[in-house]
């Protein structure tokens, strides 16, 4: 079966948004669509224009016998600037207010569309970092990290704060929460995780950054190495963080119970 | 700025693929490239024949003032066949079986190509029931559940088997787990879900059925509807099933840890 240039554009977008980070070769499009592979390249100069300027993603191509071309998601500055200011307004609501400081977030990390929203961001600022593995810890950080994953094709491994049957053996680690200064343990399946590999930390929140820091420590442990650290949401700290090169998308100023009030302002992500 | 038939329809499958179920107006379409709803309608036709051609999903046009277009996930029957036996063949790996009968599968739950594709299969079955969100319980369900969801365009509730601080109040019930038959609890934030709610039951794996039990007996609670259960493996039941009706991948039939020997087959999937 022959494929129009209409047809193969079509395709070409669905399979490479598929498929991101992935070198594919122009011979496996040139086949797929019985096409030469001239045409096969003036497909993709198209797709990578549109992918441009539309803010999709950037199409790399590379020449030579092993050549081909590689999707990767970017999310533009105006994108970013917008999503990420719409989050501090919908954070800034006085209704998220719960006892003791914290805040809903219930709604957001439930929300499909943010999420992969989020992900986009982070997954954009990593796309050119050497990531093997995607971490997070059970059980607010999981959707974020798949989201992530999912981006920059790779597995994701989850931390937990018990220990389950159904796992196998696992190791485990004592950390000090950063806020509460309690110690507390995590654990990961013991075959879930290969030496050497490069690892990005993602998590929903970080405050003092004690979770995060027991990823990094659980990460020596299984002789991995930390290829970033990325937060929706970190909150200011007065007294000094254990953690401290990471990326954040919205900062938590200050949260004043008594008046009612949240104040939000961007994270560290336009600040390199 | 005039966009060419190519490059429209490059950024229309982009963007159609990011909304499904949702009705886009033709006019939409026609304002975002400056071109004649007549162009539009072409460009759909296309998109529409080559979205089925390759088992991307269906385009739906309604007519009319309110009219437009919809995508919706669909997997062809060869697709989830091919897919389903190759679960069934990952799955039966003796190095899977753990003490006491349990599998070993977050390597599969952690692949977010293979989570992505189950997403997809049990979307499929339920892109055309009325279905407002998808609900499950913490832990491992929750990666399936968001896949489900982003295919179906709605947010995801996630149980938990502990209350947390950080959710505001919560519900808390009761339910008897039928494969211990031990009373344990589950929880879920009051404010996460709307009375009247249509809710797809999603989680990775049920024996006798008692979590999902529990999780419908939380939507009574919260006076919401059932609209599906769907799980990844089911696992053969000799004696009653406390759920009726129900959507599975794969089914585990016998596990035989003297022998290391795991049997599997395809769930009810393809038996409607």
């Amino acid at each position: 079966m022959k494929f129009r240039r209409s047809e193969r554009l079509i395709d070409m977008t669905d399979y490479l948004l598929k498929h991101p980070r992935k070198l594919v070769p122009l011979t496996f499009f040139a086949e797929r669509y019985s096409s030469a592979k001239s045409s096969i390249s003036e497909d993709l100069a198209i797709i990578k224009e549109v992918f441009e300027v539309r803010g999709i993603g950037t199409l790399q191509t590379v020449s030579g016998a092993a050549g081909g071309v590689k999707y990767q998601v970017h999310s533009t500055y105006e994108e970013a600037r917008k999503f990420i200011g719409q989050l501090c307004e919908t954070m800034t609501s006085p209704a998220r207010l719960l006892p003791g400081g914290y805040l809903y977030m219930t709604d957001i990390l439930g929300d499909p569309a943010i999420v992969q929203k989020v992900g986009r961001m982070i997954a954009s600022k990593y796309s050119k970092t050497p990531v093997d593995v995607v971490m997070t810890i059970a059980t607010k950080g999981i959707p974020l990290a798949y989201s992530v994953a999912n981006y920059l094709n790779v597995p994701v491994v989850i931390v937990r704060r018990d220990s389950i049957v159904t796992e196998g053996p696992t190791v485990s680690i004592n950390y000090v929460s950063g806020s509460t200064n309690r110690i507390q343990t995590m654990s990961l399946s013991k075959r879930s995780l290969a030496a050497g590999s490069n690892v990005l930390i993602v998590d929903d929140f970080m405050k003092a950054g004690g979770t995060v820091n027991g990823m990094v420590s659980m990460l020596e442990e299984f002789r991995a190495n930390v290829a970033g650290i990325a937060v929706l949401m970190e909150a200011e700290q007065a007294e000094g963080r254990l953690v401290d090169e990471y990326l954040s998308l919205i900062r938590l100023k200050d949260v004043d119970l008594k008046q009612k009030q949240i104040k939000m302002c961007e994270g560290n992500y336009f600040s390199e």
